[in-house]
Parts: C-alpha cells; sequence; structure tokens
C-alpha cells in the first residue's frame, strides 16, 4: 500500500470516509455471508464479505474504464440486490456520487433529476428497463453510458445504447482497487425529495457525513435503554432491506450492516409472501419498513404459517408509526419490538427517534405507549434539534404550542445541489428549516404533528392531524386513516376525516366519530373543536411513492372526497 | 444563542467539540446524580449533571478572570474527584489546553514537564499540597497562578502565591457559559510519557481526536460479541474511577461517562478496603485497573465480607492482563469480566482490545481463554494497526514472527509537544512506530510481546518475555513474575526469571523451572531454550508509576537480582 497521504494528515485529520466502513468486516469476518439475493428466476445468490468486495474492487476499475471522473453522478435505477451495493461503494469510495434514482417518481420528475444531476453513467436491472426504455428518449443526450445488472449472460434486446453488460465489465478487471485517499468533505451521495411541492431538490452528502451518520447510529444503538423483557441482542444481525435504496441508500443501511458485519436478505420486491419466506429461511432478525408494509402484513391472511420468530427488531420510518398500527404488529409478534423515528431526504435519515429514558425501563407498557406515540429524542450530541415559532424563537416546553422543527447536526445535507438560493434559505439562520410542525414536552420529546402545511387552521387555532391520524388507526376497526381541512366560510377550514376501514368490518362513519369522542375528547387527548366535521370511508387512500399519505393528492381532489364524505356533526 | 459558526460551517463540517460530550446527559438526564466524591473527612459530595455543569460554566468565567488565553495549558496536580473533571471539560471547552501532571513521575522529570507545558494555572488539592511546595522553587517563574481544590473554606497556610481558592473563584461566577464554537482541531490535552528512556515526552491531542475517541470506544461497545451466560448489560452505568485522571485523563473516562451519562465514583486513592465499601454502597456496576491493583484486591483477606455483585466488568490496561490473574479474579466474581486491551500515552487509551469473534461465542471457557491471552484485534474502522519488520514490511501472519506495531488512526497523537523531530521520527512513512514488539496470527489477532528494547536476544531468537510473565503467573503459587536478559558470553543473552510467590505459599526457584516444563514446553507454548537458566524469588519487583514492571530499574541492579538468583539450568 503507497501512501498518498501521510503525516500530519494521518494524525489530527485521519479521514471520515466511506470506505474506512468496510475495513472491519474483511479484517474480521472475510469468509462470512454478506448479502444473499434471490433473483427473479429463483435463484439464490450469496456472497461472502471478501468476495462481495472482491467484485466491488473489479467495478472500481470498470467505472473509470467507462471514463468516470471525480465528482461524477454515477446513477442507478434498480430494486435491491447486491449489484446495487456493490455500485454504491465503488462509485463513493472511488470520489464519484452514488445517484440512486427513485423510480417511483412521475416520469417528468425522473427526467428532470437524471438531467439536473447531469448523471453520466446509469446502472439498471431486469424489472426497471422498460421503465428507462419510456425515458430513454429525454435522458440520452444527458447519460453517456448505461450498464445491465443482471445473472444472466449477454445484453437484453433494446434500443439502450451503449449498454454494458455488469458481469462481463467487471470479468476483465483485476481484484483489487486500491481506493484513493479522498479529502473526507469529498462528495458521496446524492438524493433527490420527492418535490411534492414543485421540482425534486437534490441533496447531497459528503464522506464525512455519511461515515458519522453510521458511527452515531452503532452509537446510539449500544445507548438504547432496554426494557427487562426486551429479548437479547443477537451477536449477528441478519437484517432484510425492505425500503428502496433510492430512498437515502435504503435509510442508510448498506453503510450501518458494513460497518456492523451484518448479513443483508435482498427480497426483491415486497409481498407479504416473501417476506415471510425470507425471515423464515434466512432467520432474519430486524428489517425496516414504511408503515404500509407493516399494514399489508397485518392484513396477510397466511402469516400463522410462517415461523417469524428470529425477528427481534422492525424500525419504522418514512411516516409516523400509528400506536394502533404498533400494538397490533406486537400481539402479532411477541418478540418483535417496533421503533420508530423522525428523518427526511435532507437529513440522510434519522435524526429523531422513539425511545424511553432509563427511568422508564420498568414502566407498565401502557405508558410506555404513551411515551412510543411521541416522535422521539433527537439524536444527540450529533444532531441539534430546537422547535422555534415564525421569528426562530424556541416554543415553551408544554407539548402544546406547535412550531418548526430546525436542525443542525452532523448529517444534515450540506446542500441543495446547483440550488445555492434553495440552500441559503432552508439554512437560514444557520439552521435548517424542515418545515415540519411539532411540539415538545418538558422532557424534551418532540412530536411531529404535520407538515406546516399541512396543518389545519381553524379559527385562530391550528388542528394537528398526526395526532387525529393516531387515534383514529388505533380503532380496531380502522386499518388506515388521514385528516385534511375542507375549506368554510366561518372557520377558515374545518376537518375531514378519510378512512379506510379494516377488510369485513361493517363500520360506518358515525363510528368513526363516536370512536373518537369517547377515546380522543372524553380521555383528553383532543379538543372537541378538533373532531372531523366530516367523514369519508373510501377503499384506497391515495399514497405517495414513499407510501405516505398523498393528501396533495387529496386536495387536488377534495371535491371528490367531500362528495363521498357524511357530515358527522354541525 | 448567538451563532458565531453559521451555514455552511454547520452543513458538511459540523465540529467534532468536546463540548459536545456534554450535551446528551444535560438533555436526558439533568437531574440524575453524575459524581459522587468522598472527601478525606469523609463527606459524601453529590452533583447532578445540571449542578456539574453549572460548577464548571462557573470555572469557565474564572479561568478567563485568572488570565487564561486560548491555547494556554491549564495544569492539575491531583487526585481524582469533580473539581478535576470540572477542570478538564471547564479548559477544553473553552479553547485551552488540559495538562494533567503525572504526579509519579520523579521530582525531576515533574518539573522538567511543567516547564517544558509552560503550564499558566495549576490547580491542586489538598492531599498533593506537600509535592507542589516542595516542586514551587522550580516552577514558580513559569506558572502565574495555583488554585486550591478544597471543601474546606479558605486557603491553607502555605507560601505557594498567587493562590486562589477554587470555591471562591467559582462562586462569584455567572452559572451559564457560553461554549466557543471552535475550530474541531483546536488542542485539547496534553499527556507526558512517563520517560523511562529519556525525558518525558508530551502527547498533545485535539478537539476532534477525543471525540472521536469517545464515539468510538462507545460504538465498539455496542458491538461486542457477547457469550450466552454473559450478564446483562446495565442501562445505566455506574463506574469507579480508579486510574488516576494524570494518566491520559483516566484513559479518557471522563469523555466516556459524559457522553453515556454514567454515574462515577471517585474513590480518592485506591485501597482494596475502601474499593469494597465504595462497590458495595455505590453499587458500582464497571472499574477499570491495572494489574497491580487487581492483584491487591486478590491479596486482601476480608473480601469475602463485601457485597461486590453490582461489578459486571473491569477493563484492565497499562500492563497485559496475565492469564492466572484473569482466571483468579472471575473465579472470585463470577458475574464480572475483565477485560484488556493495548494502548499508550501516544494513543490516548486503547488501540487493540481483548474480543472474541462471533464463531466463538460458544466456545468453552478454556478456549476462549486461548483467545483472551492475546492482546487482541485493533479497533477497526477508526485504527489501522500493522506489525512491521525493520523496513517497515508487514511480517507475515504467523503469529510467531516479532515484529514492531505501527499504527494510524482517530486517535493517535498528533505531535510530541514543541518536538518535531522526535515527532517526525516516530511518524516516518506516514505510520506511528509504538516501539512496541509484537506478533499477529491469521485471524489478525496481535499479541503484543514486548517493549522493542525489552526483547531478550537469545542467540539469533528473539525471547518474548511477555509470553513467559503470562505463563509463569498462571501458576497458582505464582502472584507477580517478570523476565530480563542477562548477559552471557556465549548467547548474548539468557533469560532470568524474578518471581513473587503468592503470600504464605512455599515454593522454590525449581518449582518455578518445573512448572513452566510442564506448562510450557510440554503444552507446547514456548521452547526449550526459552526456559529462564536464572530464577529469583523476591519480596517485591519494581514498577513504574503506572503500575508495569519497571525492567529499567531491575536492568540497573541487576547484578543485585543475579546474586539472589538460583541458576536453575546450564
Amino acid at each position: 500500500m503507497t501512501d498518498k497521504t501521510t503525516y500530519p494528515e494521518y494524525t489530527s485529520r485521519y479521514p471520515l470516509l466511506v470506505k474506512s466502513l468496510m475495513k472491519r468486516a474483511l479484517y474480521l469476518y472475510p469468509d462470512d455471508i454478506a448479502m444473499v439475493y434471490r433473483t427473479n428466476s429463483g435463484d439464490t445468490l450469496r456472497y461472502s464479505w471478501n468476495q462481495w468486495h472482491e467484485r466491488t474492487c473489479r467495478l472500481g476499475h470498470g467505472l473509470k474504464e467507462l471514463g468516470a471522473l471525480p465528482g461524477d453522478r454515477i446513477a442507478t435505477m434498480a430494486l435491491n440486490h447486491h449489484w446495487h451495493v456493490e455500485n454504491i461503494f465503488a462509485s463513493i469510495c472511488s470520489g464519484y456520487i452514488s445517484h440512486p434514482i427513485n423510480i417511483r417518481l412521475s416520469m417528468d420528475h425522473m427526467i428532470y433529476t437524471i438531467n439536473h444531476a447531469e448523471d453520466k453513467i446509469i446502472f439498471f436491472d431486469e424489472d426497471i428497463k422498460p421503465l428507462v426504455e419510456m425515458l430513454y428518449d429525454k435522458i440520452k443526450d444527458t447519460v453517456k453510458a448505461f450498464v445491465y445488472m443482471s445473472e444472466k449472460p449477454g445484453l437484453p434486446d433494446t434500443r439502450i445504447k451503449p449498454l454494458y453488460s455488469y458481469e462481463e465489465l467487471i470479468g476483465k478487471q483485476p481484484e483489487n482497487y486500491e481506493w484513493p485517499d479522498l479529502n473526507e468533505d469529498t462528495h458521496a451521495a446524492l438524493y433527490y425529495t420527492t418535490g411534492t411541492t414543485g421540482l425534486p431538490k437534490g441533496a447531497l452528502y459528503t464522506n464525512r457525513q455519511v461515515y458519522l451518520n453510521t458511527a452515531h447510529s452503532i452509537m446510539r444503538a449500544g445507548m438504547m435503554v432496554r426494557r427487562p423483557n426486551d429479548p437479547p441482542r443477537p451477536n449477528q444481525n441478519i437484517s432484510m432491506m425492505n425500503v428502496p435504496l433510492f430512498h437515502i441508500h435504503a435509510w442508510g443501511a448498506p453503510f450501518l450492516s458494513t460497518m456492523a458485519s451484518s448479513k443483508t436478505v435482498f427480497p426483491g420486491k415486497f409481498s407479504p409472501e416473501s417476506f415471510c419466506e425470507l425471515v423464515q429461511m434466512e432467520k432474519v432478525t430486524g428489517t425496516m419498513m414504511v408503515p404500509t408494509m407493516l399494514a399489508m402484513l397485518l392484513e396477510y391472511k397466511d402469516i400463522d404459517k410462517w415461523d417469524l420468530s428470529s425477528l427481534l427488531g422492525v424500525a419504522i420510518g418514512g411516516g409516523a408509526l400509528p400506536l394502533g398500527l404498533k400494538q397490533k404488529a406486537e400481539k402479532l409478534f411477541p418478540e418483535m419490538r417496533a421503533g420508530s423515528g423522525y428523518g427526511m431526504t435532507e437529513t440522510m435519515g434519522g435524526v429523531i427517534a422513539g425511545t424511553i429514558k432509563r427511568h422508564m425501563a420498568d414502566w407498565p407498557d401502557e405508558d410506555i405507549d404513551q411515551i412510543m406515540v411521541k416522535t422521539g429524542l433527537p439524536s444527540l450530541p450529533a444532531i441539534d434539534a430546537r422547535v422555534v415559532d415564525e421569528f426562530d424563537r424556541d416554543v415553551p416546553r408544554d407539548d402544546e404550542t406547535i412550531g418548526q422543527i430546525v436542525l443542525r447536526g452532523h448529517w444534515i445535507t450540506e446542500q441543495y445541489f446547483k440550488e445555492p438560493q434553495r440552500t441559503a434559505e432552508a439554512w437560514r439562520g444557520g439552521w435548517f428549516h424542515t418545515g415540519d410542525a411539532a411540539k415538545i414536552d418538558k422532557e424534551g420529546y418532540i412530536t411531529i404533528v404535520d407538515r406546516i402545511t399541512d396543518v389545519i387552521r381553524s379559527g385562530s387555532e391550528m388542528v394537528p392531524t398526526v395526532l387525529l391520524e393516531n387515534i383514529t388507526s388505533n380503532a380496531d376497526f380502522v386499518l388506515e386513516a388521514t385528516y385534511v381541512g375542507v375549506p368554510d366560510e366561518k372557520w377558515g377550514e374545518i376537518p375531514m376525516a378519510i378512512v379506510k376501514v379494516m377488510p369485513g368490518m361493517n363500520k360506518t362513519e358515525e363510528d368513526v366519530l363516536e370512536y373518537l369522542e369517547k377515546e380522543g375528547v372524553e380521555k383528553g387527548k383532543i379538543t372537541k373543536w378538533m373532531l372531523p366535521v366530516y367523514v369519508a370511508i373510501v377503499n384506497e387512500i391515495p399514497k405517495t411513492s414513499v407510501g405516505k399519505y398523498n393528501k396533495l393528492e387529496v386536495r387536488k381532489n377534495l371535491q371528490a372526497f367531500v362528495d363521498q364524505a357524511i357530515r358527522v356533526r354541525l
């Protein structure tokens, strides 16, 4: 090994680089299985850390051969699999920027992000090929090369060009790559927001940020307060990657799993059946989901046929975890603990996590549930979080006053790519403005109540729709529930509940109101004026590509929902 | 709070500062007890995190009032107590350099370090006052102010001046201090080596290095492989600080305890009795010791009278943990796990730690012991360690070939203070040369065999004295054992064992040889030519101020030891 960086850089400034995240697994567990992928044809591919790293090194050479230059964006349009993870590490550790393209955006937005990012090379797989073909004419001037990821030899029949076969590209390369000693501020990753209110923005991250996010996540897990009946932590985590890599690199999962030398199981496309089959087969200990996936599992009729006892932890993100859903899940899987948190594209994953304090460890379940419905505590000391009013002053810690969450810390996006003005606006006053509405209690627990723009403004009051959604979905006859404001001459806006009822349950709009009066108003969780004026029982609630309730879509078709609704009170 | 540092520094370069280590405890556990100190007069002082931080803030103002300027060295000559820890945080977080003076150095060396460091202020306590008075004339031109730390009001009768009372100094200051937003490369700590081979050298560390050392230590603990019968980890660690703060800030303990919000118990001076009393009274869960302290505990007759069942972990440093000592300790405390590691003044504490790999978790105790006699695995990915020959080439991983350990990583000293030449020499080729001899096995386990200068060179072979020490102290009749080389015309050097026998055991020099033949040679751990030619049974083995065998002292008086010894073989 030659040293491009030497004394004094290796003393006080030993660099924080993504390449270092690979060292531990390669030193300690070179021959342990790192990644398992079941292909579309049903074959199961398994790679040890050494084999996976060898393939990643070969790809490093391959990228150079394709003409990649420092700082170039190397994009992927793909499901979750080892090729995808090899691409991420080879790109970042070579000094390029990994850009996982969100394939659930609208066509226009996808084309926009590719051209805006100026992606030089796009890697895609069999499943996504039809989509790439649809976009091809609008991106072919930007993208200089395409690489096809498949275990099958040769290239598919397509007009996409120039097109290279992944396996052929890496097959001819040397198996060692001396990853360069980059400056730790070298950009590593680019993630575009879903752009619910305008064009997507590209959140940019450095090597240092990815490293520190990973390190602090492991640190936080180690310091987590445990309850007496919590299952013991396994020495070897086996995690299933359900969240797409194009969502902030599956919330940073490849970095975390590599640093912790955890085995990763790639499920292909999510379905309750394949989820259960893989948990049983690979003895999966942990996974992550958006609430919708968990709801799908709970609806799955054959779930009892599988042995899911290895599953100890489920991290829920991409939306608040309704208490009802959490309780139903923990009833179904007694060994499992579901935890939620708060993060966004601009925060590279979690910045606030649902967690208890030491003195709560012995509390009964009901009291713990009251803590866990709060969004949680900031990831100190790595992340500073405040809830502020419109003049950036802290709101009182009364668990009532609603303000905006502002953040600073090790993994808050450095900038919106090529958007200095939007960057400066978000970072006004030295704090990143999230656009999320929240309140904070005297113990420092923060509760997200809404997007600032989603809050229903009724009279001079703000109706926190997430709270209403939580209480409503707590009803055993409710599967999903969301709230929006309906314009009203007197109040400005009045609340409307949109509810999807559990299959087979025969319940009415009045039952929803009655439940809220009993469980919400009478128990002091909400006030009477927060109760919905309209209730609509629907077959489907519109969702965004990340599984959140798509309120923009609801608002676009507001009249249609109001037409379906029943006015349940004056 | 005003922001001196704002966007863009708070984005990609959110600083790694010691002040951040205080945030978590103050946010989560402000009213939990942080520190407990029993004074010489028997009173027990207790401070919550908030109270402790308030005192630290007041001291921050006090230091400014005494004229401290950025970069100044603020020194301590003191036992372990809350004053000492307040001083460390107030100094570092204000932008000064904390210099804990090693009060076990020779007078000449202590005077040298104070003048070499140009300590501007020295904080001392009641116990150390006589020592400061002895040095006073030789340091009074350097030191501009002295501060006396005591719970008693007023100042003691002394010629030391100018002298301030700690409690008076902080009593009049405001209780909030806005710790500055320092550059993360601002120097934080200065530790002098014990200077066994020349004048002490000052190892200098930055805020970033202290932060990353702390963070990775917690991360490593969280990823540690656990055996099925390991006791559960407590949610609240209560640690006793036995190792003096003047040894690399007690191996970084104040930083670690603050970040983890662990309660710290300060025992004053170490004695087996007060150790047992405090463990029982404060329900101490973890502590750290040098092997000598553990040996003292095992010799303590009344140990059975105390309830030490809360004690779950003991970290051993400052010398190899002989297997015999480890086994004896774990027999006495069945719930306790002893772990050792390797570090030095220039590495701010541990860089290699005794730890098992995942596949060993179910191994029987005997096999685990064979792993734990090795020094351990490097703290990846934060620390890179290699074992190299005299041309800085890696030695083979055969667990036999002896080379020198070289290091780089986040907490290897940046420089020897005011010694650019010695710094450059240690850092030749971009790796820090430790001067320690080691071997490495095919699994990557490193075993320290000696200081490079301590290896006995017999014929063309190197006799690893630490291995011999380990095997010898494994005998149930041996309390301590060390080895040095005795000059010999034929062989260059021949090995001499110096042994301290367990009290009450009646054993001879021949018994030592016989034990080594049976347990060492016959079991294939050593070869016959490594057996000692001389064995000396002594009452006391000389030790350094950190509790290591002082081979320099033995060599100085070599003839006296040879005269006491018996030649046990040809």
